[in-house]
């Protein structure tokens, strides 16, 4: 299934800029896998193993990439879902989170890829500003650029990964080309963590 | 179930300022629905009864109230998912519609509530800016303001929703005061389509 991530676009090899203002050799774009029904039944199957070691209440998704993510989880775990808006509405009953009531309730936190972990800790500390127990935080894919380190030092909070960059990588070694693979491992080994 | 929209706040009687600017005496918040797993499992059944009769290839929410349940209508159906973001992306590839590729393929839009139906136009031009044929937009609730005869002006594309706000609100007459009733029906008069 793991060659389906190239095919797909999935998984990007050229120069990004990401939402974190950083530039990359490699783009995931896990949105693409939306398209792919079997595919997508894959990667929800892949969070749910995760989901089943852990206790928790309510399935919080962190807009806009954990939202479809996290509310396929919650209808086929049948648990409550929410998800953290990047601000308030201006509008309406303005309200960060959206969803089921986190207040007294332990929370896990769904996000799709983990870069600096910026968003899942905002995203911590607005379930935490609305009463909600942060349970952990479940990712399909942590980029390995200390976003994990981040949110635990920031938050407390342990984060879960489907796959972590180097280990996608090696599952695709035998279809990208050794400069592809280079230039991944040469830019991860600026984050020490 | 219909009286479970009342006890949860998904329907609220009061004054409120909507996202289109407008003040209303009732509001309508589904996101409540999805900190409900019984109710959502309802909701999303009303809205499949309408798409079993639709041809189409995928499935667009509307972001973000539309997002969770488009992603639960094409995981269950098995049908490929997209979504339209209000704007593009500042970094990354930058796009207005995430998800399956709509170009040449058959696209039922789903949002949660109609109101005068800006955002699902909007959606509607960036589907067909990218190539996708509209088949036919899906709400939960139509507020009965024009929405959809609006869609239907600018777009040509036909609304089906699972209830209208007369159907609702008489649906939930034993369950609020006359002076609620009134109010509604009332504002509601203010529009002719």
């Amino acid at each position: 299934m793991i060659e389906k991530f190239l095919e797909l676009g999935v998984v990007k090899f050229g120069i990004f800029r990401l939402s974190s203002g950083l530039e990359s050799p490699f783009y995931i774009d896990l949105r693409n896998v939306l398209g792919e029904p079997e595919l997508l039944r894959w990667v929800i199957e892949q969070y749910r193993e995760i989901l089943l070691r852990l206790k928790f209440d309510i399935i919080v998704g962190v807009a806009t990439g954990g939202i479809p993510y996290a509310s396929i989880l919650g209808y086929t775990l049948g648990k409550p879902i929410s998800y953290v808006r990047p601000e308030a509405k201006e509008h309406g009953t303005g309200r960060l989170i959206e969803g089921a009531e986190v207040s007294g309730r332990e929370v896990v936190v769904i996000d799709d890829v983990l870069t600096t972990g910026k968003s899942i800790i905002g995203a911590i500390n607005a379930i935490r500003s609305a009463g909600g127990i942060v349970a952990g935080a479940v990712v399909f894919l942590d980029r390995e650029q200390c976003g994990s380190r981040n949110i635990k030092t920031a938050t407390g909070v342990e984060v879960y990964s489907v796959y972590k960059m180097r280990g996608l990588l090696d599952r695709l070694k035998d279809y990208i080309d050794e400069e592809q693979y280079r230039s991944v491992i040469n830019y991860l080994a600026q984050w020490r963590c």
